[in-house]
């Protein structure tokens, strides 16, 4: 690819991903509310508020690829919310269709269906049952990129990521992780395949005791290679028995459905 | 009921609803945006913006049941909708929350499956496939709708209503048509049911040519007792015969599909 | 039918069917572990434990078909269940066995899916929820009946009847209601069929707030006519409004999830 | 309609829909390898082999609607269904993607899945279980106007006839009757829509004891109005009371899967 | 666990897993009715009838998890049944309930569906098609299980053993086999997560050849390792070839549809 | 096996199989409508056109297993089509009835259902979609052996045949690869089960990139071994990258849906 767009790239994934994904474009362009470390070689940063439309526009200029990690990523006041996944992701996709409808991998999250048992199994197609207003607002993205693909052609894939850390560091995790390396082969995949669609795909690693089927994507020839189970033992030693009661146990989303909202 | 809110009931359907459904409540409370008629006996009118969360909170103030059909309800420029639909929508229901969780009847719409063609019969678990961004506004309401009730066992009827007018008056219209009275008949076996939980309900009449199954939702004993077939000469006679790619005749949502966004 | 065997006629239902069935056979023999009426024209009358596997072999020689509403049909004892409706359900089995194996009609219950909510349509393979051990001896019952026809071509109609009375008497009848006339036509359908297999048919009235779905058995040529809608105000009126959390109006099995078990 | 072809008019149900359909088209082309009856006014008649290409596509000139009833429709040898259901149908197709692809109600037939037991209900998608070389031939005819239909834009109704007869004369027919009213109405439904793709349709009218699920079809706006179980009297009187073994009872396809095949 | 409870442990698989699941609990209680080679380290015997109630009772205190291997295991009289698997499983669940509702890991059987032809893959909610009063039995189990689990809160694996032996010794095993190692592993996943509920579980490793799809338990991370496939050779040479008609190769319960039931 | 027949043994894919497999047969019959290269040992060679029925009939004496991928396999005059593989077919069936019913691999195609996006997973009851008359004229082929199957017990692998070659040459092929390798071990599968039946079964490698799920057939005890991936550098090397819009990268029959008809 000519040019990335990575936003939210001074996030906690972001600046992984700064690393990770930079042999996928000759040019990575790198943007965020929040200051940026400095550019370094083919890279070019962008301090840029997704609600600024003027804004959004000028940074997808240019950009044939992009990978959509900005905005909020947990449960926060709605009014930020509103800012930065809602108002946010529209002016994204406008400037998206302003600029030659570059492919987006979109960030969406579990906490779409948070409020599933953990003792059910789930397609692309399981109603939503978000566990908070972040999880809503994810649900907007994933309604808006289809309305894009379905009016204007805009490919994007709703990545709707576990849990993306160096490693599992709770039971629930066990289920959810989603190492870098699954991560950025992924991304590798959605960028590879010639006709990509819009589809749902479960952002996690090939986990023994993982909850998500990902057969219908089978033909992206993405195949995840880790498996948090290699991490039970340390998850057993370092963190309290969960109780049976414990949300953390009890629903997909864990803990986000005991948030209060604002 | 005591006190039944109506939102949006100086628009045209509201208008109709408040004659119709006066019968439901001791008191009917009537608010809209735009200038209501003076209020006859046992109303109240309320003019209110939905994007003033305080004036939506007083407006819920007292109130032991809303249909709520305000917000925007064609495609519109997005600041519009997100005004009307999205943060109006969550003052809504943080108003509902702050005050013992009024049932609700939410108008939502069948442009959430706009994308869907004419030929395809349609259960309430469709995935979305929104023909505007007023489609994924509605999307973003059924969406938190949902999480209100799993996090706080808020109630809403999810009713889609299909072309809620006095008679069909195009091709379309003959699957679609959801009569005034099927209307009001829906609405009272929504408030009369001792537990209603969060469903998706089809807002249709008993049209022959209907795309829509209610079957998940016979537990309302509701039954819809108009077909828009009866009016089927009269659309042949008094409308322009339907070309094979007109959207009209191609996709649920109609010309919805064909509208430009904002 | 030469001779029509019902069993349980000296209960609330058996007593109805006596005299509603009768047309249905040349003879009818009426059996009961409790004094039975004495016998009119065509009648025989049985007394017979159905625990004791002679006196049920005896009861079924000569019948070419079985309408069993025999056995325990509310929460009791296990030792009761035990003997009315497992050994004594095998009993009836292996005596249909040894006698030309009549065609038995057998009154299954709701109660073996009594947990699921009432906003669920079922169709006739819906895992099992039963409510009480009572709920549990019919899935045993079913599972038998299965069981001999697979292994011996035995015909069985699994009838999981609602609540069969006069007419509704609280707001679960107005989805569960099966009508005297209903059974009536079901059971002439049952016996009038060439070919009748083993299937699970859902024993309701054309209730318009009904739960189940018995599409499968469209074959049968039995169409319910009765609708429990028309009691719904005599119901309100003479019935206490049901609490949101009452079993009565959460559960399909109403207020036996609610009954201890021995 | 401009001018409406049927062909297979001399046949049973051919010249029963010559007079029936009459009204449908300016102009009715009837076609048959054998003599038709010389036309009356506003008729023209044909006679024409259908595995004669040359002769096929004279006959479709200047149709723009055809009704396909030709061919052979019972078991026969094999020569005799590879020319008219095979070669015969290749040949009607092309002719009509020569001239404008006039919309085509193709007959189909039950016995594309008569294998499947009587007790079962199908949907559209039931996989095929053919009954003979004649079901055999029109699974190929479905699959030949499902292919043209992708490659060229060809519509067709596949509609799988049951008993087209004046009324059920057999156990089965109560279950597969399709009323000479009902085909009409169809017809009438078929050619009305704007759109109408290839949708398989089962040919049967509103029988209580029906095995086949239409609801797929519903928008069509076609409501079958007659019902077999009227019927049932008048057949158990004049007809032999089927055996439990007779295929009569057994298979959807009836007798026809007694046939040998040549 | 502080002390599990093994049921059946004089039995063929008890005596196994006596030794294989030892490292599971502090103290290992082992039950039988047959009497149970002397206690080792860490061992507590006690000969007991499931029948007898109170003795069962006795058994359960001081347990916090029980694994199921007792009752009758194959088809025999129906009194035995009713006393090992019916009022025996009564008694033990009433136990479970007085004394803090341990887990259970319950033997359930493939006999539950033995009717099933062997070219068809089972999720866990296929409708009953038990082969014998034995595998009706477990068809008992398993709704009592789930009715406690429902009502009480017990949690309980129903597995659902194929053929747990050292190795597969006919051509059904290469299907069905459950290597010792997997049932060992399995028992240890379904001890060690923190939320068990109710579910089935089909008891099988991971046969080349296997029928049951066990994906819906994947969030046991639990995963068997053996194949049947590496003995295929070793079957082939040991036994005759099966003939087609052979219930061994026709159906999933193998054998036991042909047993006769008394 | 005594004598395995291979008929379209002079074509591409016949020439390797001839050799391949050599090992499962003490003879091997060869037939083409070509010449073919002289027999070696245990070998004969028989040239016969599918359109003779006689011919064809000589041809299956004797034999108890056939693997046909005679006929036509691309698309063709439909003259061509019809003597080969409909006619032809017809043919060969009628002589397996003839001659003991020997089991039959029959080479279907992908082409039965080429019409579905690359983005659909698909099982073995999508319902058809084919790509031209070669792949009609399979879909004849699965109905004919369905149909002998359900008449007369034929037992018939219907294999749906992807792109058998050494290895995968474009893009397409990354899913729809099937080894030669895989090929073989599926023939020895297909002729090693006892009772086979006639199911669907997609001949594919274990392609990371694969579309078709054939866990319906994991009873077959056959795991494909070959995955395209690995010569997914290759092929983006020596192919020109395709654009969205080509049917290569669009359909799962590739280039064939923009085939002509004859």
């Amino acid at each position: 690819m000519e040019r990335l767009l990575i936003t939210g790239a001074a996030g906690q994934l972001g600046r992984v991903m700064r690393e990770r994904l930079a042999p996928l474009g000759r040019t990575i362009r790198l943007a965020d509310r929040a200051p940026l470390d400095p550019p370094g070689e083919n890279e070019e940063c962008v301090q840029c508020d997704l609600a600024d439309r003027g804004a959004v526009n000028e940074l997808v200029v240019g950009c044939d690829a992009i990978v959509h990690l900005g905005g909020i990523s947990v449960e926060r006041p709605f009014s930020e919310i509103l800012d930065g996944n809602i108002l946010g992701l529209y002016n994204l996709y406008e400037a998206a269709r302003a600029n030659n409808k570059p492919r987006i991998l979109f960030a969406s999250t579990n906490h779409t269906i948070g409020y599933y048992p953990q003792g059910e199994r789930l397609g692309p197609n399981a109603p939503y049952r978000p566990d908070g207003l972040y999880g809503v607002s994810k649900c907007f993205g994933e309604a808006l990129a289809r309305m894009y693909f379905e009016k204007f052609g805009q490919e994007t894939a709703l990545v709707r990521i576990g849990s993306c850390l160096p490693e599992p560091v709770n039971y629930r995790m066990l289920s959810t992780w989603f190492s870098h390396d699954d991560f950025v082969s992924l991304t590798e995949a959605v960028f590879r395949v010639p006709v990509l669609g819009c589809p749902v795909i479960w952002g996690a690693s090939a986990n023994d005791a993982g909850w998500w089927d990902n057969s219908h994507v089978s033909w992206l020839g993405w195949r995840p290679k880790d498996n948090a189970e290699v991490f039970r033992q340390k998850v057993a030693e370092n963190t309290p028995t969960p109780q049976p009661g414990d949300s953390l146990v009890r629903y997909q989303g864990g803990a986000f459905v005991d948030d209060p909202i604002y």
